[in-house]
């Protein structure tokens, strides 16, 4: 019955996208799944795996909107 | 005080709606609270009741996204 | 496969208790799958719910400690 | 470590607006940011703040959607 | 800066243990930075986990605390 | 009605203490409430604020459980 929730910034993983790709969505929700099933033996079928995109906008991380940050921060 | 926070795929309860609808949240809203006041006498507007609705890819079950997970499910 | 999250102060409903009872949670845990069913037409068996009791020093209102606030407005 | 999470409604602070502006979300960042500095000690970069607009009528309160429970109070 | 929540039930994987162990824990999120470092190609030192075990009687299925659902299936 | 939830792990801010002060967590809470009253204008009896401590060993952060990482980052 595990519930995990990952909570990720809505970008990309290569510059010509916006956001997650529902292939790569597809691959943490196995890859979460299986972990489970290995480190806790739960079956496949009692895990629920919520992804959650958040704006860059709304994401905050050293007391700064996350890509301020990041710029900060490669400088 | 008590927050409720309900999370469900973003569907239609029928084949022409694409979520759920304004009614069918306020339904969701006025049976939570009134349940918490039932059972632990919590005055009603002290309840608060967030409703999320995750698009079916960002939604994972049998390690699967949910869609493909139901169809697997129901052949 | 929704999940409904419920957070509520760790406080019995009556001055002999400590906490919510097994038999309250259970009374919850029922109803809101049963709301569910009946607005959203969600199967029982897909329903997960999560009771978090939270202490009242860790819940704030109105600025302060949750009991404190109630103190202040039952003044 | 700590990790902020923010929920609101998705409405402006001005009759113009339809929503939280960049500006406002990157004064909650830097404001708890700075608090769990202050009174925990939690260096700025350890700080994750995640703000989350939940659109009105997928909030309840009082039973009811949020904007109706508003204006049956102010009435 | 993914963060990711796993909720479990508080419970051993084996008859003699009450919880989940730090070894365990260790393993979980270990695994799971790591498939946001393969998928998403977020840096380990990025990403945060958070384990929140759920005690069983707090936990609903089928609309049932979760141990009397189980035992309800598994006839 | 903003809701915000703070994630910290359970640690004192001095040697001799094992977790949050209720000093500290009202100090928290205050902080809070206030800087969504100035930012949004939010009244600070619509503010709830949440506090989550969790086990360091629940918490992992750069692959390993947030103690360890810790330990490494500092050497």
């Amino acid at each position: 019955m595990p519930v995990v929730t990952i909570k990720v910034t809505r970008e990309g993983t290569t510059p010509d996208r916006q956001s997650v790709t529902a292939e790569e969505k597809a691959a943490l929700i196995k890859g979460v799944s299986e972990l489970l099933l290995e480190v806790l033996h739960k079956p496949l079928d009692s895990t629920h795996v919520i992804i959650e995109e958040v704006d860059t906008e709304n994401w905050g991380w050293g007391g700064l909107p996350a890509l301020e940050y990041r710029k900060q921060r490669s400088q």
